[in-house]
């Protein structure tokens, strides 16, 4: 695992996701991964983004920027898609939205063991 | 300007921003500087960090994350502080709260062309 395959590694993870490939997911995510400072393992990674599609059924994850050094992987994500209710505790109900998402990700043995997402609530607001 | 120049330019930059040493600002930030979208050109960025200083006296960067290679930076930075009224549209008034920013740079010439930022909304909510 060099630090030039790290795209590539990346780029087949949100393949992975957009084909809500759930049991190669532990291919490319470590089973003591953190999200956001918590430690939620493989399995509740796994319930997340289950969780995620379950409330937003055309979720789709699209690299818009995306840069990479031996520190890890940033991803700068964009997404239009309709959540069904509330989300990111604003009432969204089905309205389709455009946001994106700042993301840094830490691998270890080529898997992620850390994950540090902003989502921009800001943007997400200003079209309800 | 090689891209394993990056990281240290970038360096220059925030201390700059803490230093609010603005007549400097131009060294690092392109007079055509756009700002999640939006050209707002040189004097446009250092009064919107004229502004965040002034709403936010004890405002300071810091480092927490740094990703570089030749499409540019990726920051997470940390922030401790107190906004004085409103901030992102909170009532945070006064009280001191931790947040993070993850933001991405474009680089041209060794200058600071196009930033992509999003604030942590949610973290600063959860403290209010």
């Amino acid at each position: 695992m060099t630090e030039q395959e790290l795209p590539g590694l990346y780029r087949g993870y949100i393949a992975c996701l957009n084909e809500q490939d759930w049991p190669n997911l532990g291919a490319f995510v470590d089973d003591d991964v953190r999200h956001n400072g918590r430690r939620i393992g493989l399995s509740g990674y796994r319930e997340m983004l289950e969780t995620d599609f379950s409330e937003i059924p055309d979720l789709r994850f699209e690299i818009q920027l995306l840069i990479a050094d031996a520190q890890g992987v940033a991803s700068r994500l964009g997404f239009h898609c309709t959540p069904k209710g509330r989300f990111l505790g604003l009432p969204v109900n089905g309205k389709k939205v455009r946001f994106s998402e700042n993301v840094f990700y830490a691998f270890k043995n080529g898997k992620i063991t850390e994950v540090w997402s902003i989502i921009d609530k800001l943007a997400i607001e200003a079209q309800l």
